[in-house]
């Protein structure tokens, strides 16, 4: 944070002077990470001519570091040459989550520019499905024969080591490829040299599977507090390995995701910081439109109890106060059931004995909400008001939270996104059903009380 | 997932006929994450009797992976020795978030059982603020002499390394305990066993302040993707490391709070799933009340109204539209601030910015809107209604739109917590804007179709 702070001005003046020799000269002794921070700091001119500058090695790494719109821009701004070092340096997950985000026509192109190698190795990974585990796989891991001594592995290791992504953990696969364990580096590294390795097995190994999705990853890493998971096929096969280090990207982005769409907002792509008016517009009205439909429907719920709205005037002034309180309930429900699905806390199993704690838990918070707009309805309106709102109130909060709790785990159910039961569709839904129970529970007390509606 | 649904029953009947003997050879010889998960599926008297026949060292693993109530049941119904085996069995870290969470009282006891060291480094870290990277420190990191070669560092790690949380990265440490900077163990192990360990340095390291927040902590580590940092003070003493596995909770558990909040349910400080009906209640029942308050707002302002909304009833049928539109769009500028806070993306220095263009992107948005709400204006009313209607739209979408941005931001400013700018405040808050904005409209527009409201 601080060297972007302290040399963008700096850079700046030396990028518009043109002394690009000097820029080269001082970022090259800097770490990629500030590099990376600072480049995002830039206008697109500048970033590309700085880019350009840097030496081979640090730019592949600074150019993993960006985020998807700068790699885009500065791949079309390089020359055929320089886009296949760039693709080439990258390490094979990188390079996965560039071509999955770029439009088929140009991975296309680029996937041309690969070594053969790099390619089959790009093409494989491109056909797990989209947000699979498969996806974020590397090969860069080390794996050991179990019939070869500590001290043989150990320099196994040494030869080959340079090139893989964490050395913590080391794999033991059979002659077929088949994963049967795991072992700690420092385990070996504290054994005795003479050992074979098949005699510290364990025969306990966790591992993912390439199919699996990329959320559930999370969860699986958060149990195990491993710093990489083996990856395996349907036979057991080793395909790779995953490291926490995406996970923790995909977690937060995870997140992200599901509180915009939490709050109808579409998915960005791109940090909301560097989003454009544009985009922001496009990702925003979809639900907002879609929404103007729904509220048409309380609206003409609230036109069809016009007579009853003009009989009692006061009832018009406390129905914010129903609608709202439904939606609120409704909208924590919604929030902490789709909350507990993405964290993989609650699985279809937990259904009926959620909804069964959900109806007590929304009945104890309708009544105790029912006390207080009872006082209300009293000092706004009188005694029949009063019994209408805290009646109305009872049932508008328990109807909300359970329209909460159902639709996550409905649309769960469906394989659709529970986050789609986001706060404003909880809310908005709730204004039709507390519309309607309001005045029907009006027109009813008000018919006991002999004084009719209309 | 699959171990606890097999062997539960398996389990459970093996528990329930006393046949304990048998429970703990069938444990011992299955790995800890799966036995803590199969742990939190008991009731509360089985989980006691089944984890203390877990074999010693199984036992501190199992402690270690579970939450927070369950590590209480099973404190509060162990022996004093064993209570003290399982504490002086914690890594640091763990034993810190463990006492942090406990009551004051339970926790100096606890302190009491531990030894003279383990009680001063827990005392230590306790110092630290709450919620602190300090409080997340562990001493289960290694270090090396620059001045030694790489075989006697390796030689020393191979002596040490035991009880490291992390061997992959290898810290630098001058003779008054300053960090210098770190390395590779990777680095080291393919170098020269000759070379000096002070030629293979490059002079840039990434660290945390004790007295950072966690959550900061997060991004550093999604910046250089390393899966350990060093913790230092305001000197530059390294104090501890910090492991990206308890990164990843933070950025979990962060994030959950976050969504709980958005939607004003408080933090429950256990897992959904295992949420008491009465916890829920008192973690729910807080801000539905507070919203009242507000609501009674939106209540008075229609009354305000009540002669305008008697003379054209149609305004009624659309206020619900009106009002929440305007919430609905405050709700989406609310979550993209607040989870762009949390996440890091935005500062302070952004939000003139940020401003600007959220002015840009809601006056779009309401003039969409307007565009919709015209034609619906014109069907269920008249061209009076339908100009009301589409004037309205405009403002109330930017009033709203605005509100949610700025409210998290002034939060922020003001230290306190963004996502207090929860979704139904602002959604409760749009409605008083509303109906005052479209009242005021209807009677504006009104009177200057010379058809006076009152």
């Amino acid at each position: 944070m601080l060297l972007r702070h302290l040399l963008l001005p700096e850079i700046l003046d030396l990028v518009e002077a043109g002394r690009l020799n000097e820029v080269r000269d001082f970022l090259a002794t800097q770490p990629g990470p500030e590099i990376a921070e600072l480049l995002t700091a830039l206008d697109d001119k500048d970033r590309v001519l700085t880019f350009r500058v840097l030496p081979r090695q640090l730019a592949d790494e600074v150019f993993s570091l960006l985020e998807l719109p700068f790699q885009d821009l500065l791949l079309k701004n390089m020359a055929q040459e320089e886009v296949r070092q760039v693709i080439s340096g990258l390490s094979p997950d990188d390079r996965t989550a560039l071509f999955e985000e770029l439009p088929a026509r140009v991975t296309k192109g680029l996937l041309g520019l690969l070594s053969d190698q790099d390619r089959k190795q790009a093409l494989t990974l491109l056909s797990y499905p989209e947000g699979s585990v498969g996806r974020l796989m590397t090969d860069r891991y080390l794996t050991v024969d179990p019939e070869s001594t500590v001290a043989q592995a150990l320099e196994h290791l040494r030869l080959r080591g340079t090139d893989s992504e964490t050395m913590a953990m080391i794999y033991i696969v059979d002659a077929k490829g088949h994963l049967i364990d795991d072992i700690r580096l420092r385990k070996m590294i504290i054994a005795d040299p003479a050992t074979r390795v098949a005699d510290l097995l364990d025969g306990h190994y966790a591992s993912l599977h390439s199919l699996q999705h990329r959320e559930e990853a999370v969860q699986v890493f958060r149990k195990y507090d491993l710093y990489a998971l083996p990856v395996v096929d349907s036979d057991g096969i080793l395909l790779g390995i995953v490291t926490i280090d995406d996970i923790l990207d995909v977690a937060e982005q995870a997140a992200t995701e599901d509180f915009h769409k939490l709050a109808t907002v579409s998915p960005l792509q791109i940090s909301f910081k560097d989003a454009t008016l544009g985009l922001l517009f496009r990702k925003r009205i979809g639900w907002l439109i879609g929404l103007v439909i729904v509220n048409i429907f309380t609206g003409m719920g609230i036109k069809m109890f016009e007579d009853t709205i003009l009989a009692v005037a006061a009832l018009v002034a406390l129905m914010p106060l129903l609608i709202g309180s439904g939606g609120n309930a409704g909208a924590q429900a919604a929030t902490l059931v789709v909350r507990a699905i993405a964290t993989g806390e609650i699985g279809s199993g937990d259904w009926w004995k959620l909804l069964l704690r959900e109806i007590g838990v929304s009945a104890c918070i309708g009544v105790a909400m029912a006390g207080a707009a009872f006082f209300l309805g009293w000092a706004l309106g009188d005694i029949r008001v009063a019994i209408v709102v805290a009646l109305s109130m009872v049932t508008v909060v328990i109807a909300g939270s359970l329209m909460g709790t159902v639709l996550p785990m409905l649309l769960n159910k469906l394989k659709l996104d529970p986050a789609t039961a986001s706060v404003p569709l909880i809310t908005s839904m709730a204004d039709i059903l507390g519309v309607l129970i309001y005045f029907s529970i009006a027109n009813a007390v008000l018919a006991f009380f002999k004084l009719p509606a209309t």
